[in-house]
């Protein structure tokens, strides 16, 4: 069967587009994201265009093999993570740029682009693609689009599902669809594109992306600010954002321990590292003196409400060290903690302190540690539980699990999302129902079932495996 | 049958909610959409609450009755007209705002709350919603979220999509539902936020809408420019944002003949009327300085690019002169022509020019006449056709639908969509196949029979007839 099956896909692929040595195959058995068991496929296919794709999930009908689509396999949910019986559909040499449309500020990509060529393709242009996720220069847009990927500037621009004006997607049972346009408003029945969006590679195969460009905002300046305690930090926000009449692009929170684990992976400093946190606010203007004026009366604002100092950067050395300060978060984890399990929950702003909070106690029951960093703009919290350096890896498993379930039962209690960017995938689908009823859970399992009544394309991700 | 249901509604809702007799049933067997045919219902229910909402689409369900949920019936494709054996749900009585929460920058609200007062709610405490359909004094929150409404300032903020966190709703099989809350990142499984909008009420009744609110923008001025030529005029678009760097909340453009008959309402003129066609762009700022640099600079750019004049306006009564002429070409079509067919079909910017144009030919073929207004910015033009004194009403139905249906192709050719705003509900669902392949229209129809099975709720939407 096995033999059967690839003999098929190299017909349908070549020869040269498909994988199945063992080392390939352990490369594409799991992606970036923490704490999730790899799992080895059957193989791994390299497709071209729409057509193959069609041709491989019709192949996959026919034999009920499961289908995971790949795209640079930096998620963070373990969506990409292939079923052991299954295959991966990689999107990888789908990379190319289709049509620069200046005229109608669109831009048609296949989805194994990778996000940031888009940001510099429109910027050269004097355009900017608004979609942002903090692993642009890794990512493709084709994973951004099926996690529907966040990032710092969502509190301005929003998610990626913001920027995508069509899609043209094979469906899993091989049929190829398109929906909009090179336009931003379309209401034409369901809203298609957005069902797609955030999917998890469960619904279909994006094989084109239509993205909305906008006018490059022409400055910016960075504010950072640190606080005494995170209470007043994030109370403030709102009231700065409603007297200013400023909506900024970001705001960026990093509570003590994610400052520390920084600035020992940069060997630098910011100033006040010891306080409670530190927020970085980004802000755009039409022209120099008015981003002047703005910045001035933000900073004033936010010491007036409690803010122990205000540090400018509205040149582009200064902006960039802020930022890779604040990106160099993820990178210390990565490089100092391996063992450690990065969470993207949600609350309502206000509950943002509550739920920090809450995550000290729970690493200090659990015998973990814990660091936080994230979007107040937006809500949106990385909560990373780390493995002390003493703990076994059982002991960790258990301790993490623990620390886990706790936070997301709290997490719902103050209204909120299990993941706000990230993704349900594997990783987090046998919590789903702490969030949800299973009647709404009902409710997307008919979707899926009704768009994929053979569960063949990603089969293992978003539900519970019990509900 | 028809007296035991309207008991068996009495006593869910109360005698005092339920209406039967002709002249009510006559009032809700329509809304504003122009060239449609009335349908009276069997009987009107006003809801209070979503439990109410679900009894009734429960017994619905057991008798088989169709049921049309209504807001404020401003609908534009007839999405609230009833069938004849089925019944009205109207969401009138839930018009209240429920919560303001401003230190989570949300607000949450009852479906029949009228858009206005929302806007002007959060206005006076310095905070922004930024939905804001050419209705919005008449039209229903819970209307908007239905049809996913769009108006004058999608090019900036986006449809009423981008301004939902959180839906109740009640599904066709009367079980409740809630997805999202107070933040606005959350992937967590397939985003029913929004399927649910923009499904013209066919795949549930909202119940409760939480929707975000921005810092409310504190500078804004509108330009007025006349074009000799359409192309030139739209050309220009994409160049100016692009050099400017600013991202105007409007773009709208106006035919000639949309100008006279706003000046025939009005009895007012605007400078220069006889030319190919006038732009409005609105634009914001963060300081009155500001402002000024930007609509100077905005106005240079235009002149350079082939406006015949520029003119400002950046106080209160300037600017609402401005957008009282644009809003009145709607109030001069149904004042003087109430016989018309407003349609809002949406093409890539580039090719509006080459879509209006189409459109003089389409009337002067068909005998009809035919005025074109709408958004530059995002590709939506509202083409009006208007029955001419002399014809009579049955040449007016046929000259109608052969204009409609060689308008729909044309746009079709163009990239475009059927509808940007308006919906398709009951007056273009027959055209629908002209925009969507059979498999397209099968993949919405599959999501409409997993949700509703018994094709309970506004079941003679959307879907052509036959496909």
């Amino acid at each position: 069967m096995r033999e059967m099956i690839i003999e098929k896909l190299k017909s349908i692929v070549g020869q040269e587009n498909i994988k199945t040595d063992y080392d390939e195959l352990e490369r594409y058995s799991k992606d970036e994201t923490s704490s999730v068991e790899p799992s080895v496929p059957i193989a791994v296919v390299f497709v071209n265009n729409a057509e193959q794709v069609s041709d491989i999930l019709k192949l996959a009908n026919q034999y009920k093999i499961p289908v995971t689509p790949r795209g640079a396999g930096t998620g963070l949910s373990g969506g990409a993570i292939p079923k052991k019986d299954g295959i991966v559909l990689s999107l990888e040499k789908m990379n190319h740029i289709l049509e620069l449309d200046l005229e109608n500020m669109a831009v048609v990509v296949e989805p194994g682009v990778i996000t940031d060529e888009i940001q510099k393709l429109a910027e050269e242009n004097g355009f900017f693609y608004a979609g942002d996720p903090a692993s642009s220069e890794s990512s493709s847009i084709g994973g951004n689009v099926a996690e529907n990927a966040g990032g710092v500037k969502v509190l301005k621009y929003g998610p990626t599902a913001f920027h995508v004006l069509g899609l043209e997607v094979v469906l899993p049972t091989g049929e190829i669809v398109n929906f909009g346009g090179k336009m931003m408003k379309n209401v034409m029945g369901y809203d298609m594109i957005r069902l797609f969006i955030g999917s998890e590679g469960t619904l279909g195969v994006v094989t084109k992306i239509i993205l909305r460009l906008i006018p490059k905002p022409k400055y910016s300046a960075v504010l950072l600010t640190p606080f005494g305690d995170m209470e007043t930090a994030v109370s403030c926000v709102p009231k700065v954002l409603c007297e200013s009449g400023i909506l900024p692009t970001s705001i960026e929170l990093m509570d003590r321990y994610s400052v520390e684990i920084s600035s020992k992976f940069l060997n630098d400093n910011i100033p006040q590292q010891g306080v409670d946190c530190h927020l970085i606010f980004e802000i755009e203007a039409l022209d120099k003196e008015s981003l002047t004026r703005a910045y001035i009366s933000l900073g004033e604002k936010l010491q007036q409400m409690g803010a122990l100092e205000v540090y400018i950067a509205d040149n582009r050395h200064q902006k960039m060290k802020i930022w890779k300060f604040r990106k160099a978060i993820a990178e210390g984890i990565i490089a100092f903690r391996p063992k450690h399990c990065m969470e993207d929950v949600g609350v309502p702003i206000k509950a943002i302190p509550a739920l920090i909070r809450s995550t000290y106690d729970i690493a200090r029951e659990n015998g973990v540690e814990v660091l936080n960093f994230g979007h107040v703009g937006d809500g949106n919290v990385h909560v990373t539980f780390l493995k002390p350096e003493t703990m076994n890896e059982e002991q960790w498993e258990n301790s993490m699990h623990r620390s886990l379930e706790k936070l997301y039962h709290i997490t719902a209690n103050l209204g909120g999302t299990m993941t706000g960017e990230h993704g349900v995938g594997i990783k987090r689908k046998d919590y789903l129902n702490i969030f949800l009823t299973q009647t709404e859970i009902q409710l997307m399992k008919k979707i899926k079932q009704a768009i994929d009544p053979n569960n063949i394309l990603n089969p293992n991700k978003i539900f519970p495996d019990r509900i």
